[in-house]
């Protein structure tokens, strides 16, 4: 309702009420749902960009605005105290932001016809919204494992999880872990567990590790946790758990081995059944559609964070990242719309980082050359190793980077990084990504070099003059 | 000649020439003066572009291909091998990549007319091209004090200064240490001196350091420097030195104090005299004026690397940023053009990086308001400190980011970065420039947040956002 209704109502409002004092009763309400990255956000962008507007978000939890990919470094012992990973407390929202933020308080019911929510808080109750938006996040998928509800068997998705593990490592000092699923929370869980001592056996269904960032980087992670001394059991379907009231075993294919705690992080899946009630679409991905301002087909109701689609930079097809500069910016951007600025919430490149022990690992854009043929390109790659510093220069490491690019048009399709330092350079192949260069536009990039940082080339130079040469 | 008469030139060859063994006389012939970064780039890749042309390199030192960039490593004694600085051997070049390579061979003169070089080396003699690179470089300026003659004291822009100032220290064993001038050679020679045990002064005119990087990175740095025990003398000019044979005093305003050891890095200046002597066009910025393929006023006459002007990734303007990838690049691009595959130079942002002890310092674009209004922008800027990783991350230090955009477009114009760890980020900023990014362009990207790596939001999209907000 942004667009023209907003105005309209606006325009009317100068002339009917000309004494602040009216307006009070007439401003507009917000109404988000879900208080952490995208809906926080939304809430403060929208009451910074319009003061008068009242903003409410119900939080069906207790924590808001945290950090979740802080969980892992919580439990490894890196992170003392939960309430750090807090990015703003919720008094802080209260009285600095004068958002109307009711933790304890879960949305049930959207009628989208009349503009209202239920609440189920202490008491059920209805709210009115001129603008909503969804921002109820993902949750961890629960795989049909037996056993999933024994003592020391978890998945990682929030901060009572985190808290709840962090306990049982004090209090029950496991000596053997099971890590279940080679993606983020798994390969971040394995070091955090590692490093407290635990001998950790990790299972994974697929061939590799990190599959979204590819099998250079998914190899090269694996054969540095088994250095680290990290069990790896690839291609191996865990059925489930084992015990008494404690986990104490894990079942594998026809086998089982001992596990005195079990983490199981499979992927999340979008919260997505309060608004698939009330009539919002849904995207090919499962997440909530949204248009390029965050808006559902609903009028009024936007989506943003885990729960929502997004639109992928280098495909323009929707696409559901559910990681939390994506939730942060669109929140960002719906606030600023809701608040009659009008703010595209902009494409995503996928672009994602992670730490395995002394290794980081990034990807941005496409990198599977299946998945890109599936989007109508005709990829090509190269993957190459080069120090991320000068070669003469101390201590420098080597940086494997893989380009992705269409023989066609020699548009860059996207990229990866694995090494032990120099990673967070994927954020020159998103900007290549974002700014749809060619292989050749990146080459001629003018990066920073000195021997301390970088060689003449940076290794992420090197690899677009290699693919280069293979697009002549 | 890379246009119509070569093309010309190979058609008539195909219909003349058939027979392959005939055609190694009429080969052409490129030759390239200076050995080092755009020289051997060119050579190296026009030779691979097109194995039947002969390649000719004359350099008049003996070395090639070294790393001048390193060299303040070298001396303070991070890298153990001078040698260590050459990327490529000699012999590499000679035999594996067939180039004619002669080091001690100096052009004394260019007849475009005739196509002809005058070399010196063991004799005089000259030497026909069709394609002719002037990459002749530049040296270190060599300010008129008093006393430049006396032993200990040095500039640094060759590796014969690098050995006899790394002899020096070994030999003479000085105590104190005058540096004169504050900009990349006298931050990271200050360094090294101070690593190895010397009390440095540090003399610089202007009122901060690192001038090219901004009042901010400038002062950041001096205060870090201070901490680490170097004496900065800022606003104070040198007038020169005094001794018996070998230097013992520096004469600054109307003081003086003791130096053991001088070094001077006060600028460098291109090697225009061998081109200005043959009819070859200077620039503005008193470098050689090139084209977008590298090509100077003369037929069939290029110039790259330190001793020719680049064009301005912002201001489209002829700029004179004499490092090292803009040489590299230039000449990659060139030996392409001169092997038939015409090549663009490519825009140069100006991109540069700097440790300074702990420090890290980054710059791109422009950064000085008045540089700014002087190519007609309007422009507006922003600093801010954010963390470079996670604010709960262990050991997350601060990251200071400067960035600079047009009023009226939004455009983004320049940038800086400074901290312990994280300033290759400024690579982010040099994208966005090349892409002609706004500034909300910019604050949309996609970068890779993890908390061992950045916040959600990194610091350069910190900064964007909070610039954005100064824009509308």
């Amino acid at each position: 309702m942004f667009t023209q209704r907003r105005h309209q109502y606006c325009t009317g409002r100068e002339i009917l009420f000309p004494v602040v004092g009216q307006l009070a009763d007439m401003s507009d309400t917000f109404v988000v749902v879900g208080g952490d990255a995208a809906g926080m956000s939304a809430a403060s962008k929208a009451k910074r960009a319009d003061p008068e507007l009242d903003v409410v978000v119900f939080e069906k939890g207790e924590w808001v605005s945290y950090a979740a990919c802080g969980m892992p470094y919580y439990v490894k012992g890196d992170v003392e105290d939960i309430d750090d990973l807090v990015a703003v407390e919720p008094e802080t929202f209260r009285e600095e932001r004068d958002i109307d933020l009711r933790t304890g308080h879960e949305v049930v019911d959207i009628d989208p016809d009349e503009r209202v929510v239920t609440v189920v808080g202490e008491e059920r109750f209805e709210q009115p919204y001129d603008d909503l938006l969804v921002a109820t996040g993902a949750t961890a998928v629960v795989p049909p494992f037996d056993g999933m509800d024994l003592d020391g068997v978890f998945t990682l998705h929030d901060m009572d999880e985190a808290a709840a593990i962090e306990s049982y490592l004090d209090d029950e000092a496991p000596e053997t872990a099971a890590v279940v699923g080679g993606g983020y929370v798994g390969v971040e869980i394995a070091e955090a567990l590692a490093d407290r001592g635990l001998t950790v056996h990790l299972y994974e269904m697929l061939p590799s590790l990190l599959q979204p960032f590819g099998e250079t980087v998914g190899e090269t992670v694996a054969d540095h946790l088994r250095d680290q001394g990290v069990r790896l059991h690839l291609e191996t379907a865990v059925s489930g758990f084992a015990g008494g009231d404690t986990v104490e075993r894990v079942h594998f294919e026809d086998e089982d081995a001992p596990a005195d705690i079990a983490v199981v992080g499979v992927g999340v899946a979008p919260n997505v059944d309060l608004v698939a009630d009330a009539g919002v679409e849904l995207g090919p991905t499962g997440a909530i559609a949204t248009d390029e301002y965050g808006r559902t087909n609903l009028d009024g109701v936007f989506a943003a964070g885990d729960a929502a689609e997004a639109r992928h930079a280098v495909t323009g097809e929707p696409t559901h990242v559910p990681l939390a500069l994506t939730a942060n910016r669109a929140g960002r951007a719906i606030g600023q719309t809701v608040a009659d600025e009008p703010t595209e919430v902009g494409p995503t490149a996928g672009t994602a980082i992670v730490k395995a022990f002394d290794l980081g690992a990034a990807r941005t854009g496409l990198i599977d050359e299946e998945r890109a043929r599936e989007a109508g390109f005709d990829p090509v790659s190269v993957t190459i190793s080069a120090p991320a510093r000068a070669h003469y220069y101390p201590d420098a490491t080597e940086l494997t980077v893989t380009l992705l690019a269409d023989v066609e048009t020699g548009r860059l399709l996207g990229g990866s990084l694995v090494g032990r330092e120099g990673v967070k350079r994927i954020d020159t192949v998103a900007m290549a990504l974002h700014a749809e260069q060619t292989v050749s536009e990146l080459q001629n990039a003018d990066l920073a070099y000195a021997p301390p940082f970088s060689p003449v080339w940076d290794p992420v130079l090197t690899a677009a003059k290699v693919l280069s040469g293979k697009l002549d």
